[in-house]
C-alpha cells in the first residue's frame, strides 16, 4: 500500500456505499412494513422515476443488466435484430444475454464517443425486399457512453434518431444506467434525454449511491411484459423490494448535485494526470465522471501500471492493453483525486 | 382494522425484516470495504454455506428463483427432461422460466407430501430404447415442501433417491429454500439432508431473515457454469454484494434458534385454529412453520375469508379456492398466533 | 422371411410409394421448369389445401413435426402454455422440440380416444387471477389420433372446442397427419373437420402417398409468420419444392378412394387376428387405417412377438411392452391384409 | 420473353433437375423398398459421404440451412461465440437462426475471397482474462464462397487455420454446399479440402443435382448429437430418405465431371460479358460456376438491368443495388451462356 495510507477506489462507482440517509430510510421501512397494503415504497420510486424519465411506468429490477435485457425482449421477439453501438455496456458486458437468452441478432455498429450516424443505422435496417433478412425492432443507445470516457450523447442527436426511427416503427431504448451524469454535464432535467425514447434503463447503485437496483421505465403495456420476463428470470421475487426501494428514492431526489462534484474531481484527476510523460488524456472529453487514460507512451502495459498503482493503494479499471479507466464517486474527496493522480505518476516512473 | 390494533402478517416469511446486527454488520461493509482486494464478505458467506451443505463451491444470487433457474440450466440442455414434484415451488410458481429460457422439458409426478415415489421416477426417466424421447438429466426436490405445507422429506427418502439417480448419472437439484426449517424440524445439522444432492439452493431471506440474496451450491465446475448463467441472465453483476453477504451470513449462523420458534408459533396458531368449526388443519403435519387451513368447511370460499382476515390485521396467502396458508417468521409472537386464530375464528363468523 | 415370399410392411403408412401418376407429374415439373416465373406447382397445391381446409393460406414443409413445430411457434411466444392430449404424437414424439425450441410450457391432459373434455381444458387455463402462471396461447387436438389406434375426434366435439376457445381467445392447432382418414371415416369432406381451427398441419406423405412434405395452413397473416419462422429452422429453403409439390397435388385429388380401401383392410386384418387367442383388440373402434393390439394374454412380450413377426416377413411398430400397432396403406392388398393375420397367429404360436 | 425463344436460368444451380438415372433410382428404390431392413440407401449414401470427406458418420437432412444449424448446436451451446465471415452464406441467408434458435453469439469478421485472416481470428477469440465474454467454440468457413463469386479458400490456408484452432479446442465447420466446385478448381479430390475441419455440410442439389437434401458429415459423437437436434427441428422424419438418398448417391458419384463443364460455361460467359460497355467481372476470379457482375458502370441499377434481363428471358440473382450474380449448372448449355451474354448487352443498351 502506499505511504500516505489511504485506499482510492476510481474501479468503478458501482460500489459506492449508500449515504447515512439511505440506511436510515432503509431500516424505517423494514420496521414499518405493512406488507399486505402492498409494496408502498416500491410505488413511489417507481412513480418517482415515471415523473424524472418522462414514461408511463416503472419497473425495479436487482440489476441494469437485467433490466437491459427484459427490455429488450420486450421489445424484439426472437429472431429480431436489434442494433447497438459497438462498444456499447450492453455488447461488451451483456452482450450475449441477447443472443443467448432472447434470440435476438445483435446488428453492431460502430459510433463515435457513442453515437451511431442515422445513415448507418438506416443501412443496417436495410431494405424490405429482402425478407428473408431479420427485422429490426429495436435500437439501443447508451448515455452516457461508458467505453468512450462516460461520453455524452448531444441533445439533438438523441431526438433526431428517435424521430426517425419512430417513423419506421422502430423501438428505441436507451441504457441509461449513468444517464443522470448526462443530465449534470449538459445542465439539463433528465427528462429531455429520456422522453424520446421508448424505454429506458436507470442504475441506482452507480452516483446514484444506493444500495443495489435499476429502474426500467416505458410504457404501461410494455411494462406489464416486462414484468413478466423478470419473474420469469428471477427478478421479480424480491420480497424486500421496499427496503431497497427507500435508499433509491432518496438517491434519485438528492444525488444530483453530489454528481457534480463527481464530475469536477474527474477534472482535477486528469488535469493533473495528462501532464505526466507517456499519458494521453483527451481532457476536453472528460465531461462526466470517467476518466479514460492511454498509458501506451509509457513503454509499460496498461496491465503493468494497474499493478503497480494497486500496490500503492489506488485501484482502477483495467479497459484494454493501452487504457486505464478511472471512475469518480461520493466517496472521493478532492485530495484522493489529486493523490491518485500522484500515485499515477510514481507508478509510472518505478516498478 | 381489528380492534387490538396490530396488523400480522402470516402471508409469507419472505418479507421478514433484518435483525439489527444485520443492519449493523451491512452498514459496516460498506463503509470500510476495501473493493479492489475482492469480494471478502461474499466469500466467508459462501465459504459458510458450503460448510453447511458440504458442497464444494456456491454462488450468490439475487433470488431463489434465480438459483433454482440457473442449477437447472447447469445441469441439463436444452431439448433434456427434469423431473419435478408436480406442485413444486419450482413447477408452480416458477415453472415457465424452466420451459421458456432453459428450454427444458419439465416432466411433471404426483408426489405425497414432496415426496415423488422412487419408482414413478423410474418410469418417467423410462428405457433408453426410445431414442426419440428427452433424455432425463435431473431431478428436482424440494425441502421443506411448500405447497404440503412446508412437509419435510424423510432423510432416508432424499437419501435413497440420491443414491438411486447417482447409479443413472441423473443429478439431484434441492430447492432448499426452506431446508433450515427441514433441519430444525428433523433435530438435524443442514448437512446430511443436502450432501447427497448435487445442488442446493438456499434462500436467505425466509426464516433467515437477511434483507434478500439466495446461496446456490454444488460442485466447483458446477458453479463456475452456473455463473457464468447468472451473469447472462443479469444476476450476477450486483457490485454491492458485500453487504448483502455481510447480512446473510449473521442470518446463517444465528436464526436457527430463531427458526425453532417459529415452528413452536406455528403449531401453537393450528391447535386454536383447527378448533375452529369448519376449519380444517391436519395438526400432526403442521411440523415446521406453514399451516394449510382447508375453509370449505366453513360454507365460505377462501378468498372471502381472506378479504374478512385482512379487514381484521391478517395478512394470509389464498393457496386455492378453499385452502389459506398461514406463514410464521421472527417477527410473530406467541401473541400474535393466539390473536390470528381469535380473529380467523371472529372473520368466520361475521362479514 | 415366411414361406409365401413377400414382405408386408404393417409398421406405418409413412413410407408408402408415390404413384406413378406422381412420378410422371414430378420429372414433368422438373423438366418443364420456368423457375423465375415463381413456384407454380406449389402455388397450386397450396391453393387446394385451402380449398380442402377452408383456410386462407398455407406453406409447404418438409416434415409434419415442423409444421406442428413451427404453428406452435407462431401461435404463441416463449413462456406461454400449450394444452395437449398426453399421448398426443406432438407430445410423444415431437414434444421435446416445443420446450426446447420454442421455449413454450406443454401442459399435457389425459384425454379419451384422443378427446380432451372441455371442463379439463377449461381447468387448465385457469383463472387470470394467478398472474404468475404461464398464459394458455394456443391448444392441439389430432385427428385421427395416432396413440388411440387412428381414432376420430367426432364433429360436435372439434366445433364445441374450437367455438370455446374462441371465446377466450385462445387459438386451436389441429395436427391433421391423418385428417383425411377422418373424413372418410365419417363419410365427410375435411373441411367441416379443419375450418373450426385456426390453423391445419396437413401430412403428404401417409395415406396421401406423395413423397414428402407436409403443408401448415391457417390465416395469411399466420402463415407470413410461419414461413419465416421456417426458413429459421432450414425448412424454407428446398429449391425444388415444385417437384414435391407435384406429387402432392395428384395425392390431395386422387387418394381419397384409396383411403377408404385402406380402412376397410384394417379390419379384415383385425377381424381375423382378434380371434388369435391372446390378442385383443377393440373391433369397433377400428374405424381408420391403424389397429392395436394387446398381445399381452399370449404371455409373450410385445417385443418378442415382433421379432418373431419380422422373423416372418411382417413388420409393425411396437408401441408399448403390450401393444403392437399394424398400420395400412396403398402397397397393402386384401391378400397381404390376412396373410398377415395368419402369420401373426404362428409367430405367437411358435418361437 | 426473348426473340430466341428460350429461358436460360442464371439464378441459382439450386434447382437443377435431377438426371433420368437418377429418376430411374429413385423409383426402383421407391417399389423394392423392404424398409423394416433400414433405410439402405441412406446407410449408402452416408458411407460414400464419409468416404469423399473423410469423416466418421453422416447424416442426411433436408435442406444445407438446416444441416449448418444442426452444426452450430452440436458444437456450441446457447451463450457460446461462433466466428463467422461477414458475407458467408450462414451469416448472410441463414444467419439469425443461430442467434434465435441456437442462442450463439454470431462474431462476423470480414474476410478477403472468403478467408478471414488468423489475426484477425485470434483477436476475435480474445484472451481468456476478460472471463465475462462469451467463449469462441466454433469457426465456420464456407468453401466456395458464394458472396464473393464462388471463390476457392486454398488448400495451404484451410489447413493452417483448422490447425491454428485445434490448438486451441475450438471447432471448425466447413459450408462446404458447394464444395464440389472447390475441388474440381483445384484438381483435387473433395478430401484434402475436408478433412481437417471437424465436421462438414456438403449440398446435394447444386452441381450435384440431386432432388433435394443436405449430409452433415463429422465424427459419430457429433452425428449422434446432431440427429437428435434435427429430430427436434423436424428434419429427421422424412420416412422416404431412402428414396431421396437414392438420387443423391448418383450425383455424388457421377457429377464432377459435369460441375467442370459448368465452370468452363461460367468462363465462357464471364468473357463475353466483361467485354459489355458498363459490365466489371474480374475476370480471373472465376473460377467456379458463379460470376459476379458489377452493372454500376452502365449508369443502371443492378434491379433495373435483372427487370430488362427478365424481359429477355434470362434469370439471374439481385446480389445488391450494383451487382448480379449468374450460376451455372448441368441445365445450361454452350449456346445458352453465349446468349446470356447476348441478351445482357441488349438488355443494358435497350430499356
Amino acid at each position: 500500500m502506499s505511504n500516505d495510507g489511504r485506499y482510492i477506489d476510481l474501479g468503478t462507482d458501482a460500489r459506492t456505499a449508500p449515504t447515512s440517509r439511505m440506511w436510515e430510510a432503509m431500516q424505517a421501512v423494514a420496521l414499518n412494513a405493512v406488507p399486505f397494503k402492498g409494496h408502498e415504497a416500491v410505488e413511489t420510486l417507481t412513480l418517482r422515476a415515471c415523473e424524472l424519465t418522462g414514461m408511463q411506468s416503472a419497473l425495479l429490477l436487482p440489476s441494469c443488466t437485467m433490466a437491459n435485457l427484459v427490455a429488450i425482449m420486450a421489445h424484439a421477439d426472437r429472431g429480431d435484430q436489434v442494433i447497438l453501438e459497438e462498444s456499447s455496456h450492453i455488447a461488451w458486458s451483456e452482450g450475449w444475454g441477447m443472443a443467448s437468452i432472447a434470440g435476438i441478432y445483435p446488428k453492431l455498429l460502430k459510433g463515435s464517443r457513442g453515437a451511431i450516424d442515422l445513415s448507418d443505422i438506416r443501412a443496417a435496417i436495410g431494405r424490405s425486399v429482402f425478407s428473408h433478412r431479420p427485422h429490426t425492432k429495436l435500437l439501443c443507445l447508451e448515455n452516457t457512453h461508458n467505453a468512450s470516457g462516460g461520453a455524452v450523447l448531444p441533445l439533438a442527436y438523441t431526438e433526431e434518431v428517435c424521430a426517425a426511427m419512430k417513423e419506421r416503427g422502430i423501438s428505441v431504448h436507451l441504457d441509461g444506467a449513468r444517464v443522470f451524469n448526462a443530465a449534470v454535464a449538459l445542465h439539463s432535467p433528465v427528462r429531455p434525454l429520456t422522453e424520446t425514447f421508448d424505454s429506458v434503463a436507470l442504475n441506482l447503485n452507480k452516483g446514484i449511491s444506493a444500495l443495489e437496483g435499476a429502474l426500467l421505465c416505458g410504457s404501461s403495456a410494455f411494462i406489464r411484459k416486462a414484468s413478466r420476463l423478470a419473474r420469469t428470470l428471477g427478478g421479480d421475487s424480491q420480497h424486500k423490494a421496499d427496503i431497497i426501494a427507500a435508499a433509491g428514492l432518496i438517491g434519485l431526489n438528492e444525488m444530483a448535485d453530489v454528481i457534480a462534484e463527481d464530475h469536477r474531481r474527474a477534472r482535477l484527476f486528469a488535469s493533473a494526470a495528462q501532464r505526466i510523460a507517456g499519458v494521453a488524456i483527451e481532457l476536453e472529453s472528460v465531461r462526466t465522471n470517467i476518466v479514460m487514460a492511454d498509458v501506451s507512451g509509457t513503454g509499460l502495459a496498461a496491465d503493468e501500471v494497474l499493478r503497480r498503482l494497486l500496490h500503492r493503494g489506488v485501484a482502477a479499471y483495467l479497459y484494454n492493453e493501452h487504457t486505464l479507466r478511472f471512475v469518480f464517486h461520493r466517496q472521493i474527496s478532492d485530495d484522493d483525486a489529486k493523490t491518485a493522480a500522484r500515485r499515477l505518476e510514481e507508478a509510472i516512473g518505478h516498478s
